[in-house]
């Protein structure tokens, strides 16, 4: 477990939470008044950021919706990252930019994630194997969520392919979980959408943390994520949640419920075990 | 077929080039003169383009290099592609960014891309399935490049696991031509590095433009990739060089001999055929 994973850990524990606000900041969806302002995805970002950071444990901005708006989408985004760290440091920072090229082209998304942005962690795609991936994995200072089971709906047309006896995804999580994660900084995505997925994934990585999109606005259950995927230590999910929450009327009571609602799932989990 | 892969078409034949050049504008060989402008990554890829485009039948910018330099970066790539669009409207733009997320999300990445970008094709990760892909796919006046079999050494690891008897790059390529290209608009990228593979998925999707990294710096075959790739009308393929063009000593005198290799080895395939 590297530095990134502790920091989440401990923080985890100081909230008392393992809920992730996901920053989807839509430009369109972006209440009026802040778009009268010079930088209206920044300024609507912070406020969500300063409404909700008591309750979270890592933030995650999903890079589409910044590029939407172009060069100046991107500025925003530094933005964000920049006042994420300068603000609220001992909260992870998740770069959902689910990226992955070539090993060469890689080191252009390395510098731009983890150096120009200094984002904590990335989402990244498995479909071109651990050589391409290795610039990412090398960075022992910084956290690698692969796909493994995403949230959508269609999710299975190739996860769910059966490889030897076992789907795809299965493949994925076994494959990162003993052979990519040699600097310890490797986490998994597997949707909320998914607890019986979940709780097979949980028994091939037992320790790793998992990123659990689709509670919210996808309709992921957070009692059976629990249920399914939390680890001997009581951790080891990292459940975001986006639109449900930094598009409520009230985000710090939306992420605050979240928070709640998946605390209340862990003591019952503890209760049963 | 859409207009994208007519476009391509015609300038195929116009400019008798298969040749796509990549411009994988990594800053750190950037020639130093460039350097001391004040759009470095742009000026130096303009001269690519001035230099080159006589012998290209389309331009792929790769956006790491680019995001690398944040803000800067995207602003500069925005930069290249009007430019591209104002003085070779001929030629094909392909956003080489490897994306794929959720549906709702990936409204973000067609509206950078398509429409603030404005580039006519982008290159897409098949894992999450087509539904998540849809708002791409939708785009019947763009065109979508579905990662299939990748030109990196590793890109076996997932993508030759088998499915019921044959590899994952077979079950997609299967998929992506008779299920997702309702719209006319999908492509597949195959790596020039697997000429046995190019041919299996020639016989899958014999109408489709494949688009083809890995000759040049890479290694591939030219010969054997225009051989077991080409359509029945002698077309059907975008072959992709970027390293090999862009920082030779002569990008113009590189990228007309790539030109001119594949154009030998299609009067080879022909005669022989």
């Amino acid at each position: 477990m590297n530095e990134i994973l502790r920091k989440f850990n401990k923080r985890a524990d100081a909230a008392q939470s393992l809920l992730c606000v996901g920053l989807d900041v839509d430009f369109a969806k972006v209440p009026k008044h802040f778009k009268t302002k010079p930088d209206p995805q920044f300024e609507f970002g912070k406020w969500i950021i300063d409404q909700t950071a008591e309750f979270a444990a890592s933030f995650k901005p999903n890079t589409a919706f910044y590029e939407a708006r172009g060069a100046r989408g991107w500025a925003e985004l530094k933005m964000t990252a920049e006042y994420l760290r300068a603000n609220y440091p001992d909260v992870v920072t998740v770069c959902d930019a689910k990226r992955a090229d070539i090993g060469n082209t890689n080191h252009g998304y390395v510098a731009a994630i983890f150096d120009e942005l200094g984002f904590d962690a990335v989402t990244l795609h498995p479909y071109l194997g651990r050589d391409a991936l290795d610039p990412f994995l090398a960075r022992k200072d910084k956290a690698c969520i692969v796909l493994c089971r995403t949230s959508n709906p269609g999710a299975g047309e190739f996860q769910d392919l059966q490889v030897e006896g076992k789907p795809l995804w299965q493949t994925v999580a076994e494959k990162v979980g003993r052979e990519w994660n040699a600097n310890g900084n490797c986490m998994l995505v597997v949707g909320a959408t998914y607890p019986d997925e979940m709780r097979v994934v949980r028994k091939i990585a037992p320790e790793m943390t998992l990123l659990v999109p689709g509670i919210g606005a996808q309709g992921g259950d957070i009692e059976a994520v629990v249920s399914a995927g939390l680890d001997s230590n009581g951790k080891g999910l990292m459940i975001s949640a986006s639109r449900s929450i930094i598009f409520s009327d009230n985000p710090a009571a939306a992420a605050r419920s979240h928070r709640d609602e998946i605390n209340a799932a862990r003591e019952a989990k503890h209760a049963a075990d």
